[in-house]
């Protein structure tokens, strides 16, 4: 276990640091915490039950209509099947045509709200047929086609116009969200873009409007990167908002995580493998979320200048408080460079 | 217990709203609920443990230093404490003049970010000598004194001209942030305008040229409202982000919170202890978090006009997910007309 002396984090003044692509304050504050490795889970995960899982290979009948499966032949056993969720959060079965339906356009409810219709797709990527396997545990080619599965459907998604955006994340843990332990991630398209994309898109165009320069793909600092790969990057971001946040970034330009090709998508698929197991190792398996950061679906050719797509993942450390509900600025007890010194000096097992 | 019909709820379609006020969009998503009185928290609170707490009366030695007290007479017994947190999230040791001290302005570094020096107060109002008692428990004054004191502390942080914001804010509950279980507020001077204080003035702005009016100070629908009192009225807003999420509104035009007055927080204090008791009963006692959404200190006259200050108040009662993190959009499965049914139809214990 890699220990950066607490000495060294512990004589450091807080600072409040803002970053260029979420143009969000960040409150660092070590005399908060401890040493950056005291930032464990406090106990390991539930073990999964299998019993009776919708998501096992076996139970197909008892979950929402599949949408597709990989391999795509119905007759052979499945390694992947995307889904619609039981429970959707939106609905595909109002304002369904591809083509602008008026029921789902902004309608005004008086001085004090507007209101769309709530249409959208909500779907689940079932990434293993087997319950006990996590993401990790795939070799990269298949988190590779786990990533492709997803692209897929986002390609068929984008075929309706009042989609504006197609939020790819995954819940790992309870109290990371999780209400199924079998490992699945999920999409859920919006006719809306929502603000945290608005505000980065707002953020990056500033940056390149100062610049002429896209912030992400500017050479990353070396004291805070962990592992570099053929065609990605993994980085600590200078202005982490949660503790051991990590962020995988394409190393050329590309605004839409849905130009992934096949060669791309074996080698993210190794390094989001390596990073999950070292956030593993080092953080005793606690919970965390990964979001894959886009453009929107629909985004100009100028702002694709400055939209540079990313997968971000948070391990679940530390709880929201009013404070941060309150002023949406988050208060993180390990300054990013020490978070990636313990990531890059993580020993994984083979 | 008041129990809207499941069918009424169940057969709505989800819808997504935007409030004025925030700018935020929030996914209301009925198909994800029960029925709304289904949101009670899953355990009551663990019991207080009284053994050793630093905030109670006789253990004033153990805590950071004093602020001043309520009653202020050092050698009498005290009500309410107002000190500094033994683990301040930002520092009064540095760049602490009263006027522009260089070391505390922004500063860049590289490309990639800024950085303010972490400057600022953060202090704790321990709001009863008494570890057993909570904020709902005492009389309508104390709660009142409980603000006032807030409201001295931000009077006094004021004239520090490198301090931009003060959030006031309570966490109640291990899982709501709260680290000690004695009843007690936290202030944290920022010497940055938060994200969601910028996003709420922008957003108010934008309703105010457009309609003359300010937003908060227009009549709230009947159906949103739960209590009205002299200075003040609680609702659930249109577009509440979270389950069950309340404002507590002055009903006069006042940006900044510390123009509270004597009478004003007597009023407030009564609505607030009502609120949360009404909050404890529907909701089985869970864990929630409050936060006084105020004008930046030093607010021009002009945006005056259009900042309204309001108490938000947040049980914890659903966790947030990838989804949230990702696109700062909230999934909220109980629409705001039917929470505040509930809320107006419970019955408080005298």
């Amino acid at each position: 276990m890699a220990s950066p002396s607490s000495t060294q984090t512990q004589s450091r003044s807080p600072e409040i640091r803002k970053d260029p692509v979420n143009n969000r304050w960040v409150i660092f504050s070590p005399a908060r915490a401890k040493r950056p490795t005291d930032f464990k889970a406090k106990s390991p995960q539930n073990p999964n039950s299998s019993s009776s899982c919708p998501f096992c290979i076996g139970n197909e009948h008892e979950c929402a209509p599949e949408i597709f499966r990989v391999p795509p032949d119905p007759k052979s056993d499945w390694k992947i099947r995307v889904i619609q969720n039981l429970y959707p959060a939106l609905s595909r079965d109002i304002g369904c045509k591809k083509d602008g339906d008026p029921d789902a356009e902004m309608r005004c409810t008086g001085d004090l709200g507007r209101v769309v219709t709530g249409f959208g797709f909500h779907d689940v990527v079932i990434e293993s047929p087997v319950h006990s396997v996590q993401l990790q545990d795939l070799e990269p080619r298949e988190v590779g086609e786990v990533l492709l599965a997803c692209k897929k459907r986002i390609e068929q998604i984008k075929e309706y116009d009042l989609i504006k955006y197609v939020q790819v994340f995954k819940n790992h843990g309870a109290s990371a969200g999780a209400s199924m332990s079998h490992s699945h991630s999920q999409l859920l398209a919006l006719p809306v873009i929502p603000p945290t994309i608005s505000a980065r898109i707002n953020s990056t165009k500033e940056y390149f409007d100062q610049t002429g320069k896209c912030c992400l793909c500017e050479v990353q600092p070396k004291d805070l990167q962990i592992d570099v790969t053929t065609h990605f990057i993994s980085i600590v971001p200078f202005a982490a908002t949660f503790p051991f946040e990590i962020w995988i970034i394409p190393r050329n330009h590309s605004s839409h995580f849905h130009e992934l090709d096949n060669e791309k998508a074996v080698d993210l698929g190794g390094l989001l493998k390596l990073t999950l197991r070292k956030i593993s190792v080092q953080l005793n398996n606690p919970p965390f979320n990964f979001m894959i950061q886009t453009a929107p679906l629909q985004a100009i050719d100028t702002q694709l200048a400055y939209i540079h797509w990313f997968l971000q993942i948070v391990p679940q450390l530390a709880g929201v408080g009013g404070f941060e509900i309150g002023t949406g600025c988050y208060i993180n007890p390990v300054f990013s460079e020490d978070a990636a010194k313990v990531m890059q000096e993580v020993n994984v097992p083979k």
